[in-house]
Formats: structure tokens, C-alpha cells, sequence
């Protein structure tokens, strides 16, 4: 069900100490091949940890041999030692592997500032390299080593014809677009080129874990990347791939949702009748991060008011007094009005589906988001402590 | 101390029965004049108000003999008889002043969605014609009817030389650039044409609503209205009167700042080194927006990594990696690494400092926000009940 399910990958998920709890910190996956093509989407936002600027670059060349990654510290914003550090995790592994360096991509998360100590990554990942294996266990602990307030690992298996595709993913807090604190590894035992992996990619994340907006808050070590063994010995047809991997990739971006911090409601705000998807997908995100929407359904409250408040906001082509609102199947604003009663409506079912229909043109699009709850504050106000 | 301070204005506020509390809930302020000039800005938000509707057009003249206010409802989302309602309240107004109904405004603030009863409305506004009095309580009892959340009444005055400025204010959530749902009414007894009025009204909010960003969710609602009745006789010099316009409004945004829903901290982000004004407003909201740094600050966590966080995200021409970040004057990030340790930063007291240093030019800015706290979930999940 993980990394592991397509042929030609190992793993393995260790305490390598880095969390004082003792608890799995260190995960460590390796392409045996034949074939070790890749490809990766970064967080956008200009502020990059170690591990993000050291990835760039290693998988530039489509090439990747392994991908260690670590919870329990980002990396990020941690001065030349801390890129020394990412550097010295991917020599180790590199040499563990007896591959190059300029193949192991690196991935941290956790608190942003703190310096990682490199002799616990180095030891980590020599103690990984001896417990490599293809079992599932091996990949069920490569998916709990990378959680950080994750209440549960996040793994997802797709098969395809002849080929599969599997992944792990960790983030509960600060998802946001241009990907957000989420680290994610895909499979696949497909035979399949670098370019083609990254049309691909680009394709499933667009629609998936770019429409998860959990909080607003887009982080500084994201990254989603892709890893081919080629051990199937299939070509898959690339259409068909790239279907499977989307269905892959929005699995996972529902794990993620259903495990937000401090949520209560999984929200599906669908938005109908837009100009274009991109005015669809702004309309959307103008309601995920409106703060009085996300307190009001924590509230269990259909407050419809704030749906319309937040989508005024953007400059998508509408007319604000043509716009329908519906809650849990209950319309309860029709053409700018009160439509029915909004105790009709039902929010206590933690799935919560909120659609706006524009009445402006054909194009549509989904966004995933979580209401806005007092766990959610306890527990970002005390993350550092 | 408030809209009566300044000569020619009379005001009242009263319990129209709006409220279910009994709490006041209208009021009605009157240019006596012998000049009647005006101006106003209204929210940027495409949802806008019933009374917004109409106010925009009432004031196109420059010409304004009175205002109505009233909480309890935002008469927003209400369809054409919600605009029956705003248009029977003015007409109200206009017959118990013998003033033309064009020239009376109204502002409403309270639920969306929600139909007010016009006769309560009428019967509210020919209450209070009979109250109006140019005493300092009328004036006190007018801020007080205009509160929704709002825990106390907002009010300023500023004296100019041979002139006044007074005004109220409201406004304790939805606090949000573009304007925020607030409302504000400034009178002045200086001798101001319609023109310079509105020169002077833009370039004061610029600096103080605009840059009041309580929780980034923006108002149907807002409107800043200025009422000069030319009663000092004075002609101020415009630079002076500009500047006087300002400070009252900065106090005003201040005291909004302190009573905001559930805050804990009043928080002051100051941007420096930004290549341009526009820069630093940018940089400056993206911190304000954040929800991960505004439950840090509630758990009183200076957890700068979520500073940096959140200005990568800005267009704003910056080196992260040359930032210095300061909390309540302690450097915890110098040249993008940590600096100072955190445990070296107060942030007990309310008032808190964030003082973010680009390094990339001279311009600077000053946005004022809040943090997020339980109160403000738990405020916000129950409104409407």
C-alpha cells in the first residue's frame, strides 16, 4: 500500500534520534532500477529550506537514485551549516548506496530555525541503509518517520496495467497551494522518462494537492516528488498514467485533509459556472481562507453571508447578485438572497460540502479545506514548546 | 469628544427595537451646517450592502445633511425590498429634517442575509429626529448604537486651529484592508469643499483603515463617512487638515485594533527597507494574514520562522536571506538565520512589536493586526445565534 508496492523500491523508517520522543524520525527510500528516472514539484514560495534548494538541483538532471527525508526539523532558515548538514545527509546515504551524491534528494520538515545536528542525520541514514527493505512493513515505516503532528501515516496504492503506482505523503498544517507543508513520494514500477514523469506530476498536483488549502499558510520545505523503477518492464500509455497518478495524488491530498490540525469539518467548496478554471479556483480559495467561514462551520452555522462576502473579494467575472449557495445539498442563497432556512441545513457530518454556482460561464473546479476550530489554535500556538 | 464636538452637528442614538436586546441600535447624525460638504470611501468588496448601494449615490453630489446608522442587521444579500428598506430610511430622515432624501446616508452593520423590518426602521429614525441634541451625550449615544461586538464605543476629536475633528467609530471584526466592517462618521466644522474633503479622506484611511487588518476578511459593509458643516468659519490649510484627518483616524483604527473579537495581542508589524511603500503594505498583510504566526503569537511563541514563511510568499522584491526579523525589540533572525533565542522575547504585554527589515531599499509601512486566539473562533462560530 506504500513506496514499496511497485517493484524496484526499498525503504525503511528509523529513529535516528532527531525527536526527542524516540519516535521514527528518518526515512529512506531507494530506486534498485532498472531504471531511476524522476521528477519533483517544489513549494513556490521564495523562502526554500536546505533540503529544497539542495533537491532543485540533484534532480535536475531527471536522475535519482534515493530520497532521504526527516522529521523533527525543516532546515530551513538555518544559515550555511544547515545546508552543510543537507549536503552531508545525501553524501552519507550516497555512500551507503555506492551512488552519487548528486542522486539522493533530501527533504526536512518540522520547526523552521533549528539547526539539525549532522552526526545524528549521518548515523541515521548509515542505520537506514542496513534495514533497506521492499516489504510493506519497511514502507509503512518510511510513511510514519515523516510525520510531524500527522495523527496517521498517509499511503495510497494504484494499480494500473501492468504497472503500479504507490506513495506516502505527510502534512497537517500550513497545506496550502503552490503545494504547502506536505512531503510526498510516489512509485511506480512504469517505465517511464523523466520528462514524461514531470508532464505528469504537474498534471495530478495541479489538480490535487494545489486545491488543498487547509490554512493559507504555504510552507518553506514542500515537495512531491516521483520516482520510476522501470521494473515492470511496461510503457504505459501516458494518459492513462497520468489519470492513475491524479487519482493517487488527490487520495493522499484527502488523507492529508482528513488529518488537518485541529479540524472538525472536511470542507468541498465546489465552484460551478465560472469563466475559466482559474476564476473557478479563485473563488474557491477566497472561501477556504476566509477565517469567519471557517469559524462559522466550525460553529455548525451555514452562514452563506460569509461565502458571498469572501468571493466579492476576488476579481474573478461575476455578478454577485446572480450567485447560489448551497450547503449539504440545501440551497440557501438564491440569486443574492435568502433562499431556504438555514436550519434546514445540517453541518454536524464532518464532511461538509459548500457549492457556489457563478452563473458566469462553464468552467468549475474543486478546493479542499477545514474549518477553523479552537484545536486548531491550541495546537499552532504551542508548536515550538 | 465625539461627532457632536465639532460646531453644527447634532446627533442621537436610540433602541429602535433592531436589537431583540433592547440594546441601542440606531443612530441619526445631522450637519446643521451652514455648508453641508462630504465625502466618504466605501469597501472594496463587488458584495456590497443595500446601504452602500445607495450611500454611493447620495454622496455623488458632495452634498450630505445627515446620516443614519443602525446595527442589528447589514441589510446585505437582501434583494430589492432589502433596498426598500435602506431607501424608506432615508426617506424617514429626509421628512423629519426637511431635507432631501438624496441627501442622507445610511450605513448598516450586523448579519448578512437577514431582511430588517422598515417600519421599525421609520419609526426608529422619527425617534430620534425628536432626540437629536448637540450635547456631548448625544454624540456618546450614537457611538453606542452603532456597536455590534464592539465591548466599548470608539470615538476621537482633534483640534485644528479655530476648527475641530470628531468622530466615532465601530468595528471589532472583519477588520480588513480595502476597508473592514467598520464604520466610521468624521465630522469637522473647518470650512472644506466636497474635493478637498476627499483628498484629504484617501490619503487618511490609506494610512490607518487600510492598513488595519484584523483578520484579513473584508466587510460588504465598511464605510468611512466625513461631514464638514463650516460652522468655525475657518478655511484650514489642507496639508494641516490632512494631517489632523489622519491622526483621528489612526486613533480610531487604534482603538478598533484593541477591541477586535477575542484578541489577546495588538499587533504592530512594521516593514522597513522595502524598495517601495507598496512593497511594505504587501509584506507587511502577508504577516497578518498568517494564521500559524497569529497562533504563535496567542501562545506567545516568537516564532520568526513563520515571519519568513509568510513574506516568501509576497511578489515584493526581497532577499530572504537577508532579512532580520525583531520581536518586542529582541533581533531573533539576523541575515535569515536565528539570532537572539526566542526565550529572550516578552510577548506578555498586549502590545507586541514585529519589525521586519528587508534590506532591499529605504521604503517602510506599518500594518496593525490581531492575533488568533480561541475568543476569536468561538466569537466567530456562534454569531449568528
Amino acid at each position: 500500500m506504500t513506496v514499496t508496492a511497485p517493484a524496484g523500491f526499498e525503504a525503511a523508517g528509523i529513529a535516528a534520534g532527531i525527536k526527542r520522543t524516540g519516535a521514527l524520525d528518518l526515512a529512506l527510500i531507494v530506486n534498485r532500477g532498472p531504471s531511476q528516472q524522476a521528477a519533483a514539484v517544489f513549494t513556490s514560495n521564495r523562502a526554500q529550506a536546505n533540503p529544497i534548494i539542495w533537491s532543485r538541483q540533484a534532480i535536475a538532471d531527471g536522475q535519482v537514485a534515493a530520497i532521504v527525508l526527516n522529521s523533527g526539523g525543516a532546515n530551513c532558515f538555518t544559515g550555511p551549516e544547515g545546508f552543510q548538514v543537507t549536503h552531508r545527509t545525501a553524501e552519507a546515504a550516497a555512500s551507503a548506496l555506492e551512488v552519487s551524491a548528486g542522486d539522493v534528494l533530501v527533504c526536512s520538515t518540522g520547526l523552521i530555525g533549528d539547526q539539525l545536528d549532522g552526526e545524528i542525520l549521518e548515523e541515521g541514514v548509515l542505520s537506514a541503509a542496513n534495514r533497506l527493505s521492499a516489504d510493506a512493513a519497511a514502507g509503512e515505516d518510511a510513511a510514519r518517520a515523516i510525520m510531524t503532528t500527522d495523527t496517521k501515516p498517509k499511503t495510497v496504492l494504484v494499480e494500473g496495467a501492468g504497472w503500479r503506482i504507490g506513495g506516502i505523503a505527510k502534512g497537517a498544517g500550513m497545506l496550502a497551494p503552490g503545494l504547502a507543508t506536505m512531503l510526498v513520494v510516489i512509485t511506480t514500477d512504469a517505465e517511464l522518462e523523466a520528462s514524461a514523469l514531470d508532464r505528469a506530476l504537474r498534471q495530478a498536483t495541479r489538480v490535487s494537492f494545489d486545491r488543498l488549502d487547509s490554512d493559507g499558510c504555504m510552507s518553506t520545505n514542500d515537495q512531491v516528488t516521483i520516482l520510476a523503477s522501470g521494473a515492470s518492464g511496461v510503457v504505459p500509455d501516458e494518459a492513462a498514467f497520468t489519470e492513475a497518478l491524479t487519482a493517487a495524488c488527490l487520495d493522499l491530498a484527502a488523507q492529508l485533509q482528513a488529518d488537518a490540525e485541529g479540524a472538525s469539518h472536511d470542507i468541498t467548496i465546489e465552484v460551478r459556472g465560472a469563466q475559466t478554471e482559474d476564476d473557478a479556483v479563485e473563488v474557491g480559495r477566497s472561501v477556504a481562507r476566509n477565517n469567519l467561514f471557517k469559524a462559522a462551520i466550525f460553529g455548525n452555522d451555514p452562514n452563506w453571508g460569509r461565502v458571498l462576502a469572501a468571493i466579492g473579494t476576488t476579481r474573478a467575472p461575476f455578478d454577485p447578485y446572480l450567485v447560489d449557495v448551497s450547503m449539504n445539498g440545501v440551497r440557501v442563497c438564491h440569486a443574492g438572497r435568502p433562499d431556504r432556512p438555514r436550519d434546514e441545513v445540517d453541518l454536524a457530518p464532518r464532511a461538509t460540502h459548500v457549492l457556489v454556482e457563478l452563473h458566469a460561464g462553464e468552467a468549475s473546479a474543486t478546493i479542499l479545506t477545514n474549518d477553523l476550530t479552537h484545536d486548531y489554535v491550541h495546537e499552532n500556538s504551542a508548536y515550538a514548546s
